[in-house]
């Protein structure tokens, strides 16, 4: 038997790949994560969960309970729309939480909502269509539909939420063919909108070819008591609302979902199977006992309870130790702090310095398409414990005051 | 506050679906199983591994072993290309079992290998790309590949393998961008190339720029004691070789893995990323930790004998019930046996004949593009237990002499 590997025709770098993967931009926040992974870096530059309040006990006990009463089931292959039950439960919490009218067969189950954006892309993009982008915007959702090769147009968030007369004029004057926002303490700038700008978004859309991907991994880590509600709630028909598992139970779980109108919901289908069969059914069971055997609601509030902690100390540490020309937005939820240096501050020269002292965040300009926002930057806040935050936070205000002198 | 929800400027039907869409053949087996779920039916036309031999106690000891030692890591948020110890026991797997050389960072690790499937399409498929697949083929891949909307060029199967001399004019004569096969117990023949045939499509395709999708899901399940070594065996660099734990531990875990050139697992790496960030990661550690922990080849062993049992009796059952007219191909591993009825016989209408006597399976013209072998049939073994197989094979066999009287 000739077990010789055959000298192959292609010489080194000549696959050809695909036009899309030119289009795909690399995740700076990996890169900087990778050099951030020393244990000895204070890092508020990842997007992480503080996993202290991921409920390990539970979900070890509803693992337990899904082996010994259906082990043989939850091991098999299962249907790509997911879990029904899951699903029900789903539904079930937008009517109690929102009062949100969604049918279980309105909701497919994905590999956390990261997919239900590259689905989204996969179901209505082709070449050239028009993605309109808040800036800035989430890399991970760049990334997504970038693989369909869109054209993004930009509209810039304020401090209440999107620019609502920029909004108008984009889809008064341009065909788009999907929108994509993050209307609760969007990542990264921890913005929200206000109901008002909600109510805008959905009274212009309406009038509008365009499908809204409403994302919202954020909602349930909210901080006033006082949830708004989701879009969707405004244009139904015209919205795809993806939510998340990862920020309220566990994210290396990757079980996300997609709630839209059925004929949305019926094409996306037919991509999931294409793409991966279904999504994780061990994971989907385990999941759902816990929600069965737990109250969702209280494990929800003591991760709101510590983060808005945690968003008050790091907000603390920034009135104690940076300058004051350094303006920070106050997130009513999620994960983020974001910064803006006076104009003229690189926060790229602002990182190089940091990691010289091992801290790390991340530049906000990574998050905006057209090289705006260089003096922008983003903190995450919770997964840095007390006494990690304070001293990291105090050593960034020194290099601050060193650096604006 | 205003809740009311807008009316759609979008009227009913009017969502403006990407092209892709339209290319996506829909799963005509999901529809046959749908049909086909309720418990009296005997089917033979799923193509489920058998529940009884999953692992189940041992993987609940492996997830209780993680939750207990590593809780908060196996919930958080991990690496796009997959636990790297995972990683490093599939490479040392290939070593023991082919003696194939693969470094661990040749591997990604993919929701089953049907991802794998799709990430080779997203890293490599322009339109109008052309896909080389065996006539017939496994329609999963023509789903995936198909959203990328390529031309596809079929080779007819042969009891060995392709027919190579028709693959060496495809080659000679045409631009083929990837080449999908599954030399072992193809999904839906059963078929296995020869060693002649491996070695043989190895030498073609090095001669050109076409990259060899290897699928090989079923390779471990095989039942001479002889397995064949991978083609990548003998066309390294340009065979993207893809595993899966659906067949040897569990397909609902949706764990597979893509082994293929740095350059190309680098592209997967950003495609993966953009798709859904990264595998379920408990489940990948669960898995692994239930490889530590037991030995996979005995386990495996436990697999192919009960699976050789019932080929064994479905054969004996197509020689005791089925005239003889009815020929098929013995599989020598895998989960299929492959049927063709005399010329001018449509298993399309014997399905409607069985289906009212409550037998089902798939009519092989499902797995061919251009309207051939609509006289072949595909029946699963490994998923119906030894009474009712009887019973099932039995009924058919009494449908076919009436039919063919």
């Amino acid at each position: 038997m000739n077990t010789h590997t055959l000298q192959s025709h292609l010489t080194d770098g000549e696959f050809s790949f695909a036009n899309r993967m030119q289009c795909i931009p690399k995740s700076f926040i990996r890169e900087i994560l990778k050099v951030t992974a020393q244990p000895d870096v204070i890092s508020f530059a990842g997007g992480l969960p503080n996993p202290q309040y991921f409920p390990v006990e539970a979900l070890k006990n509803a693992a337990i309970k899904v082996f010994e009463q259906d082990g043989c089931n939850v091991l098999q292959y299962a249907v790509s729309e997911g879990y029904k039950p899951l699903r029900e439960y789903i539904a079930m919490r937008y009517k109690l939480t929102q009062n949100l009218d969604i049918d279980p067969d309105e909701i497919l189950i994905t590999n956390g909502s990261q997919q239900g954006i590259d689905l989204a892309g996969k179901v209505f993009l082709n070449p050239h269509d028009k993605v309109l982008l808040e800036s800035p915007s989430y890399l991970g959702a760049i990334q997504a539909f970038s693989a369909y090769e869109p054209e993004f147009i930009t509209v810039d968030l304020q401090a209440d939420g999107i620019d609502t007369n920029a909004l108008k004029m984009v889809l008064a004057n341009q065909n788009i063919k999907l929108m994509y926002a993050i209307p609760n303490f969007q990542n990264p700038t921890g913005i929200s909108y206000s109901i008002e700008k909600r109510i805008a978004t959905a009274n212009l859309l309406s009038n509008s070819n365009t499908i809204l991907v409403e994302d919202d991994p954020y909602g349930s880590i909210e901080f006033t008591g006082k949830p708004m509600p989701s879009i969707k709630k405004f244009l139904n028909k015209q919205t795809i609302l993806l939510g998340s598992f990862s920020k309220i139970a566990s994210p290396g779980m990757r079980l996300g979902w997609v709630a839209a109108d059925k004929k949305i919901i019926a094409q996306m289908i037919v991509a999931k199977q294409a793409t991966d069969l279904h999504s994780n059914f061990l994971s989907q069971r385990i999941i759902y006992q816990f929600l069965m055997d737990n109250d969702l609601e209280t494990h929800i509030s003591q991760i709101k309870n510590a983060y808005k902690q945690q968003r008050d100390q790091m907000l603390g540490c920034i009135h104690k130790y940076f300058p004051q020309q350094v303006k920070y937005i106050t997130p009513e939820g999620g994960m983020f702090i974001w910064l803006t240096l006076p104009q003229g501050y690189n926060a790229f020269d602002l990182l190089q310095k940091a990691s010289e002292q091992k801290i790390a965040f991340v530049p906000g300009g990574t998050f905006f398409l057209e090289g705006k926002g260089q003096n922008t930057m983003r903190l995450n806040y919770s997964n840095t414990e007390t006494q990690q935050l304070e001293e990291g936070m105090k050593k960034l205000g020194s290099i601050l005051w060193e650096w604006m002198r």
